[in-house]
């Protein structure tokens, strides 16, 4: 919009709010007014919101996650099993499995996989810390639940390799139909999977 | 996401975020993500740009509007025709106008439209102001820019009626085929209206 419609600071907020996900010119607008007509029960809040998250938020010196502690919140809770670790790729995936609340253990957080087309190597990700955290000792199995794509099955084979030394259970996630997937929509290769690791009805 | 996943200062960030235009609770869980690993280039100079609009905006005392002064952006410039003055429902309506470089004069935000059913009456709108604004004399035109609805329509008679006795010339917007529209999918109403204000090729 020109700036002679709206003052440069509506002006800016609209361009920030087009850099959220999903959102582009128009859903920003759309935003920047909706935010102007709840500015007490909305607009404040998320300000605020976002002032104590920009101040608070840390990186977990365990496992990697954000968290506004360190030791994040499943890091520092003694009931999580610690014998079990499972191996994200990213804090969203971390939530994802958090949300089907069936990882007993904890967490690592690699922040991305091997990917030597763009230049990610072993020492871009999080992985010494895998390494220490399970030459602790107290672990037992380590799931990796990485994306099912090329880089993410590449980043599964190395850190496998790299812990073979180390005498813990290594596993990854099954593959198979997706619950309330149609056979018609999926890959072959999946239906080979799926076939292959079928089990009893 | 229970409260031991992350910290409540996040959940609450993500809570908030849900209540934007066009998100739900995935994607604030996105967009918290995003803004987290974006932290200085987006995380923090958004909340301050939300922080500066809640501290900054007001509503226009001539045309209702909302803006960081008052008079308005569009109200306080000069170089507007101050013979025409445009009627919208809305100040993302009046964003729209601006948009599309039409108006050479300045606007009146209603606030909404008269509403009988949704208890919406005269004194809830902006239109006290209208009418000193337009006693004052320099109007000549009041083009009335709401929605083609039936409140639209209800809310338009309802203003031409009350500046009858002011002698300005009272238009409204051409119905018609949206630029781009294709017949097939247009109701009979805006065929009909496109038919009866066709004009010479
Ligand atoms: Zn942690
Ligand atoms: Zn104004």
């Amino acid at each position: 919009m020109p700036d002679r419609v709206v003052g440069p600071e509506i002006e800016r907020l609209i361009q920030l709010l087009a850099r959220l996900p999903g959102y582009g010119p128009r859903s920003a607008r759309r935003a920047a007014l909706h935010l102007m007509r709840k500015r007490e029960e909305l607009l404040s809040p998320l300000a605020d919101a976002m002032r104590v998250a920009k101040e608070r938020i840390v990186t977990c010196e365990s496992c990697g996650s954000v968290d506004t502690r360190s030791p994040c919140s499943i890091c520092g809770d003694n009931r999580r099993d610690a014998a079990q670790l499972v191996i994200v790729e990213t804090v969203g995936d971390l939530w994802a499995l958090e949300r089907a609340g069936v990882v007993k253990g904890r967490y690592h957080v690699l922040g991305g996989t091997l990917s030597p087309l763009d230049g990610v190597g072993p020492a871009d990700l999080n992985l010494q810390g895998l390494v220490t955290r399970v030459a602790e000792g107290e672990v037992r199995e380590v799931i990796i639940a990485v994306n099912a794509t090329v880089d993410g099955q590449t980043t599964a084979h190395y850190v496998t390799d790299m812990l073979a030394h180390l005498g813990v259970r290594v596993t990854r996630l099954a593959h198979g139909v997706p619950v309330g997937g149609e056979l018609d929509y999926l890959d072959e290769g999946t239906l080979a999977a799926a076939i292959r690791s079928r089990t009893a009805f």
